[in-house]
């Protein structure tokens, strides 16, 4: 892949994303774009919309309250990604921003945070989370952004289970202690997946053991050192992509 | 290994650490215990310094200017860590700070700060990364804090390469896509190892041939995703420490 143009804004669009079309940006966008960057009459931009890849358009007819942008020419074309849901529970805003940020750089597909009985946060803000990943996804170059469902309680989850997704679970106690055997037996391919990634003071006994009953679960172990919630999800995310996603 | 204890103060110290001992606190750690944190006289504190273990100590004999922790029992006998060097190039403050945090997480055992032709940062401050190292050891429960060596241009960085330490590149250009297959190329057990992460506008094109003319690099690529160079650290470290590192 040539070298990624960073220099260039890229903004996620809902409209469709063709040829020739125009697509209206939002107050927001029109606000960054013409008062902070102050990018002038054809000024290019990145546009995607996380189904038809990227498209270079244009600043095009600017009035008091819109601001127009000519869609030009497909940079990129749309790119997948791995299958992967990422469980974390909510922690303090600063570092929960960055977590985002981090999963939605690693190419999760859905961001789902989970209540437990130690959960720090309490009140979740899924549409600061989306922002936090339609920013992300904005300056990495990530073509798909990651969808936000709302928080749900652990037990929930558990006891609604899609069996055909393998949850992987980052275990500080798993028995095996390589993370690489323990994905390895996970059955190879590019299965649906979950990782799931507890709060920081830990699974409640009662949460643990009901993780640990789902069935297939993968034990995952970071290693001998702690590592905080949002340093785990991104060495997380990078094994399991090497051994089952898209890093291979 | 049991619960980690995030309740109690951790704070890395100078002095050797014995059961009987005593320890005067810093200017710093002292306005922090006493005024900040607000412990009294028998509050516990751990203590490590990166030779003798963990040990807890309880606040003693106080003045005005003066704290002295009484030493106690130890909790943790020392630990080692992967011999890995982190060679990256300087970011802007913020993600500096959380990029020597991370790889301080990730157990490295040298930060070594490498000036290239794309270096965002005019000069790198040596005492606030390693401040920053040592924040992020007490943090995380990390009993050896990682060396900060002072900053040295790519170019002597490689003239000077020690040939018994294997240098791991992350390139996005790397042939192999598989990061666990190009790592399993890299011989096993656990040797001396170098990570060198790039700029973030990438190498110059003769430094690149310079990374790459070092006998037995290792190109590692991190996926089909752009990835910020604070993330490349901690999934190209996870990587590292699963398949050559203490992961095992």
């Amino acid at each position: 892949m040539s070298r990624y143009d960073f220099t260039t804004q890229r903004l996620y669009v809902e409209s469709d994303l063709g040829a020739g079309g125009v697509v209206a940006a939002t107050p927001d966008q029109m606000n960054y774009l013409c008062n902070v960057l102050r990018l002038k009459d054809g000024d290019p931009v990145l546009l995607f919309n996380g189904r038809h890849g990227e498209w270079r358009a244009r600043l095009g007819t600017r009035s008091k309250r819109a601001l127009a942008l000519d869609v030009g020419e497909q940079t990129r074309p749309q790119e997948g990604g791995p299958d992967i849901d990422y469980l974390f529970a909510p922690l303090k805003r600063s570092r929960l921003d960055y977590m985002v940020q981090k999963a939605t750089e690693m190419g999760v597909a859905r961001l789902r945070p989970v209540l437990t009985r130690r959960t720090i946060a309490e009140r979740v803000n899924v549409e600061r989370l989306a922002a936090n990943a339609v920013e992300a996804a904005e300056q990495c170059g990530i073509l798909r952004v990651p969808s936000v469902a709302p928080p749900e309680k652990l037990g929930a989850v558990l006891a609604n289970w899609d069996s055909g997704r393998r949850l992987i679970f980052c275990d500080e106690d798993a028995e095996t202690t390589s993370p690489l055997a323990a994905l390895g037996g996970a059955g190879g391919g590019s299965p649906p997946l979950a990782l799931l990634i507890g709060p920081e003071g830990g699974f409640a006994p009662e949460e643990r053991s009901a993780v640990l009953a789902v069935p297939g679960v993968v034990r995952l172990s970071l290693g001998p050192r702690i590592l905080r919630a949002d340093t785990a999800a991104v060495a997380a995310l990078a094994l399991v992509n090497a051994c089952l996603g898209d890093w291979r």
